[in-house]
């Protein structure tokens, strides 16, 4: 399916970074120790935090080889990815990096990003390389990561001039509902203020 | 449209609340401090932080009449509308019940809460009721709200046994993209885990 689109990943202004994630898309969280050790898990809970600098929110539980990379290296990359990398998705969120090397157990290709050690995820829609503020008692009592976005990217045909498009079902975002099941992004509607 | 939809409110287990905002909807949060004075936005910002005691975090700007009501309330309600409440959403994101009374404004009907004095919004899929956690630094930095769901609710059609329903377009949830445009929720998808 992918093979029919031209791909072509473009900067995001970081004025529009926020929009990437507005709409609730499951994300990929990767994260890297710049000496080799990395790792890549799913995270349905993330939130853009603000406009600008933009800034997010996600929840990475303690248990988790993501979070001791994060520990390391203070940052993340956050990759958004579509319906085509539904297993993938699925698979990297019910498995464990200090088990495997889930890059290459489930053949995940990735681009070094521009500012952090985490490695961009290649064939998703849009990623925001993140440096975490540190803020330990919100991540020792919630699990939550607070971080500004220092750079951000997206594939032209899918993000453009700071607006999402209305994509084929193959590229369309996750949206995880719990379980394994999720809702991909549907129709596009434009609101019209009665206020 | 909601005429041909036989609407019944159950109560949502607790350790099922997180699912009600999974997927990323925009909601509205309603506000009143229990004396008369009540206001509501949109607010896209928004994510679980945790599964049990189901707790969640959300956005709320200093400027906004809510933020005052929260302060003075410790609590607020997420109610998740759908599709066919487009225009009202779009409203109340767009105004300030500093200067009307959105509910009286845009003809908004409300339930009482079980546990908190901010209502319910008709019309929605899904209710949380959520008292704040305090946590001045997160306020005052981030404008960023952590709150326990204290009950949580839904339409039997759209939420069923702890799973969102594949439903029709009016009654899908609303994910916003910023400017006043949105996806709404898509096609039901179930992941196959490879690892």
């Amino acid at each position: 399916m992918g093979d029919t689109i031209r791909r072509m990943r473009i900067p995001v202004d970081l004025k529009h970074a926020s929009r990437l994630l507005n709409h609730g898309p499951t994300v990929l969280v990767a994260s890297g120790d710049g000496a080799g050790r990395r790792d890549v898990m799913a995270a349905a809970w993330n939130m853009p935090l603000d406009f600008l600098p933009p800034k997010v929110a996600v929840v990475i539980d303690k248990a988790t080889f993501t979070r001791e990379l994060i520990a390391a290296s203070g940052s993340f990359v956050l990759s958004v990815p579509n319906a085509a990398q539904l297993d993938m998705v699925v698979a990297v969120g019910n498995t464990s990096g200090r088990e495997r090397d889930k890059f290459a157990t489930y053949g995940i290709a990735t681009t070094p990003a521009s500012q952090v050690p985490a490695p961009l995820v290649e064939g998703c829609l849009a990623w925001l390389e993140c440096k975490v503020y540190p803020e330990p008692h919100n991540e020792a009592t919630y699990d939550l990561f607070l971080a500004e976005v220092v750079a951000a990217w997206a594939e032209d045909f899918a993000f453009k001039d700071g607006h999402w498009q209305n994509l084929p079902e193959p590229q369309r975002a996750l949206h995880h509902l719990g379980g394994g099941n999720f809702f991909t992004s549907g129709g596009l509607l434009k609101g019209t203020a009665t206020g």
